[in-house]
C-alpha cells in the first residue's frame, strides 16, 4: 500500500522539470509521515538532474531541504507527534551500525553504499528515494529533524543542507571568539556562513569575486568584506585567517587561498569543486597547513544547528516562488541571481 | 675577526663538491661554537647545490644534520659549557618576536624573511651561513639543541632533520596507543618515523613502492608493510590509518592514498613534493579528511624529540662516510642506495 502524492520531476538531464505524481510508502512502524510545507533548491540539485554527477535514476525528484508538518506517526515512534514541525536534509537512512553511524556521524556513514540521499538513492527496501519537490514524505523517526517554533517553515529549509554544510565545520573547526573566519563566495551556502560565524563570536571576513554584494555582506554580519578579483587582497591579508571555508565550486587558485591562512590554518571545501584541486608543497609545509572536506553533517549536529539557529535568530534570506518556476530558478541559480536561497512553497504543486 | 675552519663546498649546480676553507665569526656573548664531530646528508642539501630549489648562493657549503663538542661559550651563554654535546639543524635564528617564535614554532617564524637557514642564508649581521659539512659552527645558544650522552654523535647528527621531520606532525596529529599511523617510503625520514611512531604506542604501517625493505621494516618497528605498486593495497587498507606521513617527493596518486584514510584522517606531506599536489574533493568531503604540510620543528619540540630519542634509544641506521665520499654519496641518495642516511666524519676534512 502506498499513497500517492504531486511531485515535481525530471526526466533526463536535458528537459525541464514537470509535475507528476510518486508513490509514498505506508507508515511503518519507526516512521513518520508528513507534509511538506516548503523545499529549497540547492545546487547539488542542478548537478544530479543534468547529470553532472553521473547518471541519476530517472525520474528525479529532487529536494534535500525539506520542512514540513507531521501528518502520522508509526507505533512505535517516540520523538515525534502529529502536527510537530519538522525536517529532513541529504539524507533518510544509514547502515546504523558503523562506528560513524554509532558516533551521530551518519553523513560519513561507512555501511555498504554509506548514507541514503534523500533522492535519487535506494532505500534498504530497494525502493528509490524521492526529495522534497512533493507534498508529502515518510521518514523513519531517526532521520527526522526536530524544527523549532521560532523558525517560519519557509526560512527553516535551506537550513537543512545550506545552513549544516557550514555549521558543521564552523563547529568542528572551532569558529568563536578570538578566530578570524573566511568564508569565500556569497551565495546560497556562504551567506549562511556569515550569519553562523558571526552568531559564534568569530570574526568574520567575505571573500567574493566582486564587491557588488558589500552591501549584503555586512550587513548579514560580516566584519570585512574584499573581492578576490583584486590582487592586492591577497597581500593585505596573507597570513591572517585561522579557517577558511570555501563554498564556491569553481577552481581556485589554491596556492594564493592558503597563503591566506595563519600556521596551523585550514582551508575547508564545502562547495564541491568538479576539478580536482591542484596545491603546492609550499603553501601547506611552510606553515602547517591543512586543506579539508566537510560534507552536510549529521543528524545530532544538524539539530544542534536548529537549535543553534533558533537561539541565535539566524535563518536564511529567501525567494519563495511556485513549483512552476523551478526551471527558470534554476536558470537563476546557475547565474548567481538569486539572494540567497530559492524556496518552493508546495501547496503550488 | 674570524676563525677559518675546513669545509666541503659546492661552487655550481653542476661541479662536485671540493674541499675549501671558510670563516666562522667570533663567539659573541650569546653564542656557542662547537666542534663538528658528524654532518648527516639529506636530500634537502643535493636539491639546494643543485639548483633545484632556485639558485642558491655558492659556494654552498651544506649540512643541517650537525653534531659535535662545545669548545666555546660567550661570556653571556647559561646553557652550556665547553664540553658538552651539542647538536644544530636547520636553522640557526629566526626574529623572535613573531608570535610563532614566541611559542616555540620557530620553524615557521613570520618575521621578515623567516628562519636563517643554516646554509644558503644570510644571518641578520649579513654574513652567509654555511652548514655541517665543516670543521667548526659559532650559532646563538638559543638555536643550539643539547645531545643527550646515551646517543652517540654520528647517529645524533640525522635526528636534527630526519628525527624532528617525522617527530613532529606525528608528535602534533596525536601518533600513539589506539592510533594507526602509515609511513609512506622507507628512506632516511621514512625509517625515522618508523621508528618513532612505534616509540609513540601507534600501529605503523609502511606503504612502499616494493617489499624490497620489508624485513627492514618489521624489524625497525612496523606493525605491517604493504607495497603501493599493488594495487590491492588500497582495497586491503581503504578507511584505516588515521594519519599517514608522505616521506616521498615524487607524485602521489593522492586520491588512492586519501582513500586510506579513516574519518577525519590527515594526510601529512613532509617529503616535499616538487610538483603541485593534485586531489579530487571526493576523497577529502567524504570524510572530512585532510591533506596537511609540516616542516622540521622548533627548538623546543627539537629538543624534547631528542630527549624522547634518547628514553627510548631510537638512533637512526646510517653509514659513516669521509668527506671525499659526499659526491658519490649523493649519487647513491639519488639511486635511494643507502640505508637509511650517510653522514658525514668531519675529522675527514
Amino acid at each position: 500500500m502506498t499513497t500517492t502524492v504531486s511531485a515535481m520531476a525530471a526526466t533526463s538531464a536535458t528537459e525541464p522539470l514537470t509535475k507528476t505524481t510518486i508513490e509514498r510508502r505506508d507508515v511503518g512502524p519507526h516512521d513518520v509521515a508528513f507534509d511538506i510545507k516548503f523545499a529549497g533548491i540547492c545546487h547539488s540539485d542542478i548537478h544530479t538532474v543534468k547529470a553532472e554527477w553521473g547518471q541519476p535514476n530517472y525520474p528525479v525528484v529532487a529536494g534535500h531541504e525539506i520542512a514540513g508538518v507531521v501528518t502520522e506517526v508509526g507505533s512505535e515512534v517516540t520523538k515525534y507527534k502529529v502536527g510537530d514541525h519538522v525536517g529532513v536534509g541529504c539524507f533518510v537512512d544509514s547502515c546504523r551500525e558503523c562506528d560513524n553511524c554509532k558516533a551521530g556521524l551518519q553523513q560519513y556513514c561507512t555501511g555498504e553504499g554509506g548514507m541514503v540521499g534523500t533522492y535519487n538513492a535506494t532505500e534498504r527496501d530497494g525502493t528509490p528515494t524521492y526529495g522534497g519537490y512533493s507534498q508529502a514524505i515518510v521518514v523513519d523517526e531517526n532521520y527526522v529533524l526536530r524544527i523549532p517554533d521560532s523558525i517560519p517553515l519557509d526560512k527553516a529549509a535551506p537550513l537543512l543542507c545550506a545552513g549544516i554544510t557550514l555549521f558543521s565545520p564552523l563547529h568542528h573547526w572551532g569558529a568563536g571568539p578570538g578566530k578570524k573566519v573566511a568564508i569565500v563566495g556569497l551565495g546560497g551556502l556562504g551567506h549562511m556562513g556569515v550569519k553562523i560565524a558571526h552568531a559564534m563570536g568569530a570574526e568574520v571576513t567575505v571573500l567574493s569575486q566582486s564587491l557588488k554584494k558589500m552591501e549584503d555582506g555586512l550587513r548579514l554580519g560580516a566584519d570585512e568584506y574584499y573581492a578576490t578579483s583584486d590582487p592586492d587582497t591577497f597581500t593585505k591579508l596573507a597570513g591572517k585567517f585561522d579557517l577558511i571555508v570555501n563554498t564556491v565550486s569553481a577552481t581556485l587558485d589554491l596556492a594564493a587561498y592558503m597563503g591566506l591562512l595563519a600556521t596551523d590554518g585550514t582551508l575547508v571545501e564545502v562547495g564541491a569543486p568538479e576539478k580536482p584541486m591542484v596545491v603546492p608543497f609550499f603553501p601547506l609545509g611552510a606553515q602547517r597547513r591543512s586543506l579539508s572536506g566537510s560534507m552536510i553533517g549529521g543528524i545530532p549536529e544538524t539539530q544542534e544547528m536548529l537549535d543553534f539557529c533558533a537561539e541565535h535568530d539566524i535563518t536564511p534570506e529567501i525567494e519563495v516562488i511556485a513549483a512552476d518556476y523551478v526551471n527558470e530558478a534554476y536558470e537563476r541559480v546557475l547565474a548567481s541571481d538569486v539572494r540567497y536561497r530559492f524556496v518552493i512553497d508546495t501547496a503550488t504543486l
